[in-house]
């Protein structure tokens, strides 16, 4: 419970319609796109514009309240879940495009706009903008900047990090900072616009942020390939690679996610493949033409079974649903979908698969695999029951060794998601003891009090590293 | 003087022939490529691995003295120079190219690597790693990533900071932390990587990085445009970038820089244009021919006086050596020459060239202006006398100026340089008191008793701003 005077105070910053604490309003703010996580805020305040942020912040620290900052809420590491009670803020108010500067291809942008009406926005003025997480037409671009939001172009075109240039930021005692600029070259001091990207909302309040837009490209070819052989596929997207081609889009879906996905979307793909590729280039229509020629000779080369290179868009369109659908499908199986991101070195994606299938027969769980091979961002997935506490601990188990796994193979336990408090008590098998310490000595710098969504990315305790018998 | 024992000890760790603190050895490491800058170190040390330097930053910080690690020494900011005295670390022995990955395409290097061997080591192999500071045949890997190194391709492939996927590091207490890895994508936490990258020295010593290796252009083609308008190259400049062409070099010379390169090198340049651009585009040759066209007539459209393409690469090169030799032709004209880097939003350049102008004017001191005009980052340079401290007063009170104007139009006082000490009293004007503040607890955080790099970043006093005549 906010102390009555404090509330009054929040509601004359933002007015009154902007301030609740209905029970409604507290449910509805209580969890995000994690599954199995919810606790209760205290109050859902909706600020509209910097000054009001500033205020509020002035507020609630001189109060010691705890503040969420939250776009739409679909993370996927519990980033949003008012774990310590506290006021969730609710960017929706502030989700205005501010500037498109045609001159300097730069885009800026209030933290409250969806990032599909974003990207969309600046399509029809014939620019573009990569970063495309598959959550894009419900999320933020303030949500994918607290988590330097990846996708299915990152490969070619980097993530959300690679596009921010500059921010305006609130600090937990009110203070309005300011960092970068339509700048392409700035050393001015220490990075504070690529710290804050992927902060999780635990070190400042992205208020306005200034992003880099990019000539689109001219045309796009898709395909598919399909693989009895993993390491066929794995092979193919090192040699594509080694080719010295980057495709827009190299993405991988496993044996179980092939079935599940054509069980659902009906796409006659064969049953027994063990991996299915789906690759893309952009670019000058005479660039994509070459380098799709030279993909399927490589495809080939690796034995893959059955290539299938779309003739239009509408035939790409077909294509990209077998990966679009494939969460959506593995969704419908069990009622609980719980979906990593470890990620590897990409020359180690058939070896993480081929771990994360014999965690998951260790574990007795069902686990199918997806994700981005270009970049090794996997998306182990498992189909599961929250009602079942036993299946549940399992569950937790298996992940535990993907994410050990994924270290083991020089990877990390986190691509895209984020660490909220889902990956928090593994943070540190990544990062070592020395990284913890410094990064807790940031936050420090940033936040003394502990206000900004606290119980994220530090753990209370971080999970033992045992030795796992790997049978 | 340091302590008889600690030094003992250091010539342990590193061997007695590598440790030195011999009159040559304190005097050669008093300075760095920074004019008017000298101070001598207590002792200079020459490690061969990590757990040399990490055995050294021990000792060290048992005994609180400052160390100050070197590549090459070129920076420009005074960011080598050892004010507070303490052990000089040079990098040099720490030279070694340890991987090459084709699948991932990374490199993974030490240090010490001379920016230039790696560079070409890397295009033996058919790759390319994009960053080309003009100290690259004299830079190490470890000072480009200390400074966050640009160059002439950063409009199109980005700076040092781009490419740093991974690093090994040393800090202040002697641990070693590891951050990022072969990922191209990794949110297992704040940003170690990219914080590191451009910090200068001053939060942790780099002993090893990853770096991201591209696929090299097919083909490249240059050309010289001159105008007689300075806002019709500035106009030029900013029509490419509208038109959705994003050229690989975009470089530009004032008319002093043009009559001074042109007594110097000889090429026939007219001594009556305002402005030249060198204009390069790169990629597969049928992008590239079609770009230079669309480039080229956009040049017509805004009245470039000449332009010359380059029909050859043995062209090409005479057209490149007008903008190389810049800097060599500006030093032979008075004994002291002061290169800076101020910084704007590209559509600001021709107003922050007349800035300039005006500024060296009022000042009543001879500075010409060239750079990379593609990512707005100038270099203002002042042929001077450091003999004349009149003289010096005034040109400091010059780029006093220039620093400020660059800020009033977005723009920011170091693109690629660095802070170091020469900066450090400005950048507060950059980041703000607040954004200060930060910065000192992310440097407390790593560096808790101020011995990585003492006296950079952070200066004792931070110059006033004061409203200045216009007149």
């Amino acid at each position: 419970m906010l102390n009555p005077t404090l509330v009054e105070q929040l509601r004359q910053i933002v007015g009154a319609a902007h301030y609740r604490d209905d029970r409604e309003a507290l449910v509805t703010h209580s969890y995000d796109g994690t599954p199995m996580l919810q606790a209760l805020p205290d109050g859902v305040v909706y600020p509209a514009n910097t000054e009001q942020v500033a205020a509020i912040m002035k507020l609630l620290a001189a109060h010691r309240v705890p503040v969420i900052t939250r776009g739409s809420g679909s993370n996927l590491c519990g980033g949003t879940v008012p774990l310590q009670g506290g006021v969730v803020m609710v960017t929706h108010r502030m989700n205005r495009m501010l500037e498109i500067d045609l001159e300097n291809l730069t885009a800026t942008v209030q933290p409250g706009m969806i990032t599909a009406e974003f990207i969309s926005h600046v399509e029809s003025l014939g620019l573009f903008y990569p970063p495309d997480p598959s959550s894009m037409r419900i999320s933020t671009i303030g949500g994918n900047i607290a988590e330097c939001s990846g996708g299915l172009r990152g490969l070619k075109y980097g993530t959300t990090k690679d596009y921010v240039l500059g921010l305006e930021a609130v600090l937990a005692n009110g203070e309005i900072i300011r960092t970068g600029g339509k700048l392409m070259k700035d050393v001015a001091g220490y990075d504070l616009t690529k710290l804050l990207v992927g902060s999780e909302g635990t070190l400042a309040i992205v208020t306005e942020a200034t992003l880099k837009l990019v000539p689109p490209p001219k045309t796009k070819k898709t395909m598919l390939a399909m693989y009895r052989d993993l390491y066929g596929a794995a092979r193919t997207v090192s040699k594509i690679i080694e080719s010295r081609i980057i495709p827009a889009t190299l993405e991988f879906m496993d044996n179980p996610t092939i079935r599940v996905v054509d069980d659902f979307a009906k796409l006659g793909l064969p049953h027994d493949m063990e991996a299915i590729l789906l690759i893309e280039q952009d670019g000058e229509p005479e660039t994509v033409e070459r380098d799709i020629a030279l993909i399927r000779s490589i495809c080939e080369a690796e034995s893959a079974d059955r290539i299938e290179v779309a003739a239009d868009r509408e035939e790409a369109e077909k294509l990209l649903t077998a990966r679009r659908s494939a969460f959506t499908a593995l969704a419908r199986l069990r009622p609980t979908t719980i979906l990593e991101d470890a990620t590897v070195p990409r020359s180690k994606i058939a070896d993480m698969v081929l771990r994360i299938n014999e965690i998951a027969k260790k574990h007795n769980v069902a686990i199918a695999t997806f994700g981005h091979a270009g970049d090794g961002n996997l998306h182990p997935t498992a189909t599961t029951d929250a009602r079942d506490p036993e299946e549940i601990h399992r569950v937790e188990q298996a992940f535990e060794d993907i994410f050990e796994a994924a270290i083991a193979l020089g990877g990390t336990i986190t691509g895209e998601h984020g660490v909220g408090v889902v990956k928090a008590p593994y943070l540190e098998w990544k990062v070592g003891a020395a990284g913890m310490e410094i990064m807790r000595g940031i936050k420090q710098a940033f936040d003394p009090d502990n206000l900004l969504n606290p119980g994220k990315v530090f753990a209370k305790e971080t999970r033992k590293r045992v030795v796992i018998d790997r049978g």
